[in-house]
């Protein structure tokens, strides 16, 4: 029987796996400068924390959640998104008693979404996202915005789009969910049947259906932005106003609603612009989310965050042609020539490394030439021979294959050539 | 209703997250000179394949797999171990054709067992681990040995025992089962129901076994060594030969057998014998598995590995007293002290983040006296601070803590004076 990866999921291998670690680093590097310490949560969470704060009328909750009992009888659910886990944490451990508020915190780890299958979308994939807790000064909401742009611009990408929207307060989307009711009402026949459920549970998720989008009341339905009370209008005014300082373009979308209930107020996407980057061009997406401590049991604690796709991060670097970090070439690769050559081999890498020399050396038991060519073929700096004349002697032929030199070296004194060329 | 984390995981908080994140560097440095690459693989794989490789009748698949179907039918399992899905990819991604064998591959990720509760052991714990596929040369099982002690060292353990034994061939291994019949068969209804199963179906996991641990027979059992065949202890003879050559001081204990059922010829544990490390003191395990490539359905490729738990060396720190990297104090801390100065300080900080100056600002829109003493408490090198008279005249206080002095420096000369304090 062969086995192969669960469908909708994939492996990295090495030759990949070095861009994931180099896009991780340049992200810690980024949240440190920005104050913002990790935080990990467990991979699953009671299921009722989802239906609770993602909201069960949303198609994460409807369809997408790989949801399953424990031996105990639990049900549990894989986290298929970052925000609830983190806010459940912040709440169940007390950070909002901490001194210092907000609590600025970030995540990186596998998500899961049972999505039917469609280019750069797995069922399996990581984001990268940060929750600010327990502020709601517009300056924090540029703040996080901020920090997802400096990630882009620091990975290197150039061609993208900022969108900002407010949904507003309490207030303001009652008016807006009393208005879109009037609006689709008289033709809600036409659309889907999720679509009609919503109606009454959750108008404003109509406008996010995949089935229905090209229907034309999509396009005249009541804007949010429309219905924004004076003060939420004042926080919108105040959050532009700090991307202003920050010089922070961006483009305001009354459209853009996020597919997760517990958003209100600032709401953001960050899209690639690349050519041939793909339909789906959202790289980035978060809001704030005032009242969904207090949904899941906890204080008042008004917070706001974002998530991105480490995937699609990837994906748009490679749009646009930037190569982050190569793949490293060893220091040092020994070639044994016989059975106590391979012993002395074994005890000098065991130095080298010890000295923070990457090297190695064949464990197939091959003849020379081939050990040779396998140096090669990995890009050795320097190429290490031991036969019987070397052992005699007590010095090892070391080949620098750039300069195209080699050189009697006593073994004691190899790990300080190779470290130090001369 | 209040939410918490699911029994048997836990949370890591700021504070806590800082010490693992310094671990897994210094594992990806220890990687990066021993030229074991990262593979990851997805975090559930299909469940036949750990029934086949870890063997039906372990701990791990009868009782502790957390299994579940996915929305397709599909029979998913929380990978309990990181071997089988490894040489999984590697059959499946076809890697024993590349020119350079053995494959040498890293993971580290989270792993999943239902587990009774008990200090140090949880549901979802993490696990770095790394596998050499390809190679049968003793020289190989030396390093895998080699850099798991290397991890340890390098983290600053002193009080380490490495234990190994040799499983044998199969040939061994049929000689040792008959052996252990002979010996349990009479006496084995004063066993636990599963010891029983396990008589005929495999002796070999009696020993194993947690309920009848204290029972006379076990002390008396044959031991496996005295089964090896001239081959099997060739081998295990050369692969002490070369933990000699390493300098790497190991202990042979012919009772160890690990506890899943691929492992033949050699075998190893990693302990910590620091005062007061509690009841279980392993901290890795691994060992070889010729012919686990060939049983999940891939060509022969003789493989040796191992797998160490993250919390068990963070423990093992603790215990040595041992302290990792400190959390990181901010370089700049900025007090603004009106409106004005608020949005002037937002761009100040976008301009330090970018220079790489990890800077922070107060959210709460409290009073200056409070943000003074927020600047303190998280202890910013420099505190910035803004109000009329600074915006008036285009430059800010900067009060260098340590030093204890205070000087007016204009606006965009900031960034420069903070990070190379004059």
């Amino acid at each position: 029987m062969m086995f192969k990866v669960p469908r909708g999921t994939k492996d990295l291998l090495p030759g990949e796996t070095g861009n994931w670690q180099a896009v991780e680093s340049l992200i810690r590097e980024t949240c440190r400068v920005y104050r913002y310490e990790e935080i990990r949560t467990p991979v699953f969470e009671q299921t009722e924390l989802f239906t609770r704060s993602v909201g069960d009328t949303t198609d994460i909750v409807q369809k997408e959640m790989y949801t399953f009992q424990d031996r105990g009888g639990r049900s549990l659910t894989l986290r298929p998104e970052g925000t609830a886990p983190v806010v459940r944490a912040f709440v169940e451990h007390k950070l909002f008693g901490q001194p210092d508020q907000p609590v600025k915190l970030y995540y990186m780890g596998p998500m899961f979404r049972y999505e039917r299958q469609q280019a750069g979308r797995y069922r399996q994939f990581v984001q990268f996202g940060v929750e600010a807790i327990g502020s709601d000064s517009p300056a924090i909401d540029a703040e996080v915005i901020s920090l997802a742009m400096d990630v882009y611009r620091r990975a290197g990408l150039e061609n993208l789009k900022l969108v900002i929207n407010s949904l507003g307060d309490k207030e303001t989307r009652n008016a807006h969910r009393e208005a879109l009711i009037r609006h689709f009402e008289p033709s809600i026949g036409e659309f889907c049947s999720d679509c009609q459920k919503r109606l009454e549970k959750n108008p404003l998720r109509i406008l996010d259906c995949k089935v229905d989008r090209d229907h034309p009341l999509m396009k005249t339905a009541p804007a949010l932005t429309d219905y924004l009370n004076e003060s939420s209008a004042q926080y919108f005014a105040e959050v532009k106003e700090a991307l202003d300082m920050l010089g922070i373009p961006y483009e305001v979308d009354p459209n853009l609603v996020r597919g997760l209930d517990y958003y209100n107020h600032t709401a953001f996407e960050i899209m690639s612009t690349a050519d041939g980057f793909g339909a789906i061009t959202t790289l980035c997406g978060g809001g704030r989310y005032n009242g969904l401590s207090e949904e899941i049991g906890g204080p008042e604690a008004p917070g706001i965050g974002f998530a991105m796709s480490i995937e699609r991060l990837l994906m748009a670097l490679d749009a646009e042609g930037v190569k982050l970090g190569d793949s490293e070439k060893p220091d040092a690769f020994i070639v044994a020539l016989d059975e106590p050559s391979r012993l002395e081999a074994v005890r000098l890498l065991g130095e080298l490394r010890s000295a923070g020399i990457a090297a190695d050396m064949d464990y197939l038991g091959r003849k020379m030439k081939a050990q040779m060519k396998a140096a090669d073929r990995i890009g050795a700096k320097f190429v290490i021979m031991i036969g019987e004349n070397e052992l005699e002697q007590g010095a090892a032929t070391v080949k620098n294959m750039e300069a195209g030199t080699q050189e009697a070296v006593p073994f004691r004194e190899i790990a300080a050539a190779v470290k130090q060329p001369s």
